[in-house]
């Protein structure tokens, strides 16, 4: 294995990541745990890694199958346990896009979205050992 | 379930996601995979909650603990899946403390360390599902 990241800690509960190099990412808590809400929570990054893994996925694959939309959301809603280690049980992914007639091109959303979540996105496939992973595909026409 | 969370497509291959009501962040790929590196790419985000969850829970019981050190950085050794989907299969997390005479202290660090990974974390408990997740304790005079 090589060393591959690290995470700083700054003062009170504040850390600091640099990503791929250049991009800091520092993460704190609230008041309420003695942080000063410099940076988001980290439980939730989970979920910034979920959608933005999946999401990339989806555009990529419905850009080689030359479907067009006009925007592009993910909706997550989930639910936590309530007993220490406190965790997502359930994560629902809704895939909403907005575009002309995107009901012609529903078959095809709806394989991309089937390749992210089954085949492509690691961080599903993880996230999918701990948690009920569901999803579902909005089209909004405009 | 309640709506928790919204990450935007903004275009190419980069994402949006509001966290906490006004943390921003962008994620993105590289030139690679159609993205411009406007943002850290998604999976590593993975490590990022690791660290920062494990992280504050050191930090607050070694608080707590009134055990002192001048500085803590978390490096985190990986290995990954070679097909896809491409996952961490081994995360390893070395807990790197510098300050003075902190062996005295060392079986309370390895105390809140345990706490954190056993029962606090709720990203190590997650995390720890999908990968083999092990820990290090390193203490540094100064």
């Amino acid at each position: 294995m090589k060393l591959e990241y690290t995470t700083k800690h700054l003062d009170g509960m504040a850390f600091e990541m640099t990503l791929d190099g250049h991009h800091k990412l520092i993460m704190d808590s609230d008041d309420d745990f003695g942080g000063k809400d410099r940076g988001p929570r980290p439980k939730q990054l989970l979920i910034s890694a979920l959608t933005g893994c999946s999401g990339m996925d989806v555009v990529s694959i419905l850009n080689k199958m030359k479907v067009e939309f006009t925007s592009f959301e993910m909706k997550v809603e989930t639910e936590m346990t309530e007993e220490h280690p406190k965790t997502y049980s359930k994560i629902h992914m809704i895939y909403e896009f907005t575009g002309k007639d995107l009901q012609a091109s529903f078959k095809k959303i709806e394989k991309a979205v089937d390749l992210s979540q089954n085949r492509y996105c690691g961080v599903a496939d993880m996230l999918g050992k701990a948690a009920v992973l569901t999803s579902e595909i909005r089209l909004i026409e405009g």
